[in-house]
């Protein structure tokens, strides 16, 4: 069952708008196992799509289109669809009676060419829409399978999620379907990853083994194709296993909606602890990736940005004499910054950052020269010298994912 | 001059990733005058990208590539194109010194298979990749020029821009060169600007007018297809004085690297003040936002986050019983967190938020309720409600959008 999403639209050519619908709609149909193998773009022009259906019939059971349906002269989806295969535009009535409907509740004068709105493909099955005018259509000929969907996102998910995805699941059962897992790691990059499960990768077939990189993540999508649900489970809890005998250490966290700072939210709401932070590069981005969290204030009550060596003074009571022989990118001052915002902000545990964001060198340290400094009520705190690269933005966003895997470790006790 | 981009990358196809490369690119390729007539997203499969080689040479003088040239085996974009072209793959020197030099720093272990990233295809043009360790390749073969960039967005786009534009714009240069003016505003609503400047849209022909809605602000591109320079900077002068009588008082910067923070901080430097802020709700990410501009030390050295009633008291003395007779979320306690904030940290101005992130509401105020207080030293603080909508995330950052442009126009005297 092999599927391809054209997209129709010079907005999208011109880079003006996002092909969100090619990710919507491949994520739904690779969930109704049917496997997507290429995207396509073009513009509002008959004869490239006439020239592109004619490749993508040779290649692919279904052909689903987006945009093209709307009531101007440049959409034209639905017109070469129907001369590719031969057949007629008729009138849909109950798009028809519609779009009465909603110039009569709108009080709009509507213009003749809204009509063309309300035209499917004869010998179809017209796709209604439930946010907008323009009707679709799911028509098979010659063995091939084409579905015609709007293309503003806002009508296109609602008609695929309603009326669209039914028909499909009934026109293609799945005797197997796919189940997938992800996990996340962090503090380990992919190509170590990749080198680390590089036996199970290369010999596993079902499930499979996907990495992605993300910015200071990695991900791994396993994935299972089977008929039988609980099979599907227990071949992933084994294949999950074995990954984690080898990397287990940088798992943080399962699926796609998740994150490291979630992760260490729920950690400190479980283990019911306090954290404060006292942030010099970093310039509050830990603290404001906590407030991302909805409900982090029963963890999170504040703290301290302390970019110059002034306000480690004045915000935070470090002594002047520390700042002076250390220095401000040093263990000391990083251990003294996490201990002061702890005591100040009387919570069980805080964080510090200190370092050189770049892109000029500071007290002769090079850019990503970062100390990360860990308060923990009761226990002495530490620092940990961390050397991250690439540009500012990316060194403190580096050092805020550090400091909370460190945070998560401290908390949840994972050394 | 005909162009197509071609992403690969099984993880698009499956609905993980949005092909924004491909929206980045098509802006940027038109800008050099250069049309694209189609998009495709390939999966990592040598087979299918070969197939659509072939079907893309025939058809495009240009041939842009993202995707594939990682360190693990399904990247595979290089030797695909270095087959189809009858090349081999030889190393960069320059690549494979950055990689060295990149772990050496990070004191990571490099993994063999990181070696493949330094690879370029013979006889083609060395791309190098300012934020990643993927070198990039130009080349041209039968008539058709391939150009492979990588796949993540964060490498690709200072590649493109930094590397391979340069060298598009001298192999391919135009006749009639593309000059455009970006201008930006905030505090205006995309579809408010372009009713403002219907007329002017609607009969300009060149230069043309291109409206663009970012999160929180707007940017104008006025655009002259033109071969004599100075006479093209005088259309867009004209264009833009009289986009300037409508809608000049939202106008606050030019160009496509600029930004609201930007301004705002250079703003503060041009006239010698500092800044210093107290966040609840924000929790830090107005203090983040300066901190990713480099030299933001000269005006900013620190500030406050108290996200919880008792840190205002404890962090800011702002007293009990204020906060207990007005609530947190008031205009007497933004004016209280901007005053304290100033005074504490010493600074000019001084500016704070204060209200509902949501989703829940807080003192009986529902989600996007937000005091925002400024304090400017000699000056009567004050403060103004704003009520923002959407989600946690887009209140927040909306939140600090008006903060800047609050102590933009403070600084500045542009009331």
């Amino acid at each position: 069952m092999k599927a391809e999403i054209i997209a129709v639209g010079t907005e999208l050519l011109l880079g003006q708008v996002v092909n969100t619908n090619a990710t919507f709609l491949s994520e739904e149909l690779a969930d109704l196992g049917i496997e997507v193998y290429y995207h396509t773009v073009v513009g509002d022009n008959p004869g490239r799509l006439e020239q592109l259906l004619a490749e993508a019939e040779k290649r692919s059971d279904l052909i689903v289109l987006c945009g093209g349906l709307g009531p101007t002269d440049d959409d034209l989806t639905k017109d070469t669809v129907a001369a590719h295969i031969h057949r007629s535009l008729i009138q849909d009535e109950q798009a028809l009676a519609r779009l009465h409907e909603f110039f009569t509740f709108s009080k709009n004068k509507m213009t003749e060419n809204n009509l063309k709105q309300t035209l499917m493909i004869e010998g179809g099955i017209a796709v209604q829409n439930p946010t907008g005018l323009a009707v679709g259509t799911l028509i098979t000929a010659d063995e091939t399978t084409y579905l015609l969907l709007p293309g503003p996102p806002n009508e296109l998910k609602p008609m695929f999620l309603q009326n669209a995805r039914p028909l499909l699941e009934e026109l293609f059962p799945q005797a197997e379907q796919l189940m997938s897992r992800v996990l996340r790691f962090y503090g380990i990059g992919e190509s170590q990853l990749v080198t680390e499960l590089k036996e199970l990768i290369d010999t596993q077939t079902n499930p499979t083994i996907a990495p992605y990189a993300k910015p200071n993540e990695v991900t791994l999508r396993l994935t299972a194709k089977i008929s039988d649900a609980a099979k599907g489970q227990a071949l992933l809890d084994s294949l999950e296993a074995q990954v984690m005998t080898k990397v287990g250490e940088y798992f943080y966290g399962y699926g796609d909606d998740n994150s490291l700072v979630k992760v260490t939210v729920e950690a400190l709401k479980a283990h019911g602890k306090t954290i404060s932070a006292a942030e010099s590069l970093t310039a509050g981005l830990f603290q404001s990736t906590l407030g991302d969290i909805a409900g982090v204030s029963e963890v999170f009550k504040g703290g301290f940005i302390t970019y110059s060596a002034e306000t480690k003074e004045q915000f935070l009571g470090i002594d002047h004499k520390l700042l002076e022989k250390e220095g401000v990118v040093s263990e000391a001052c990083a251990i003294a910054m996490a201990e002061q915002a702890r005591k100040l902000a009387d919570a069980d545990f805080a964080v510090s950052f200190t370092g050189v964001a770049g892109p000029d060198e500071l007290e002769g340290q090079p850019a990503g020269t970062v100390w990360i400094g860990i308060a923990e009520k009761g226990q002495p705190a530490f620092a940990t010298l961390q050397h991250f690269n690439r540009d500012r933005r990316y060194i403190r966003q580096s050092a805020v994912m550090k400091g909370l895997d460190l945070i998560r470790r401290a908390v949840t006790k994972k050394k």
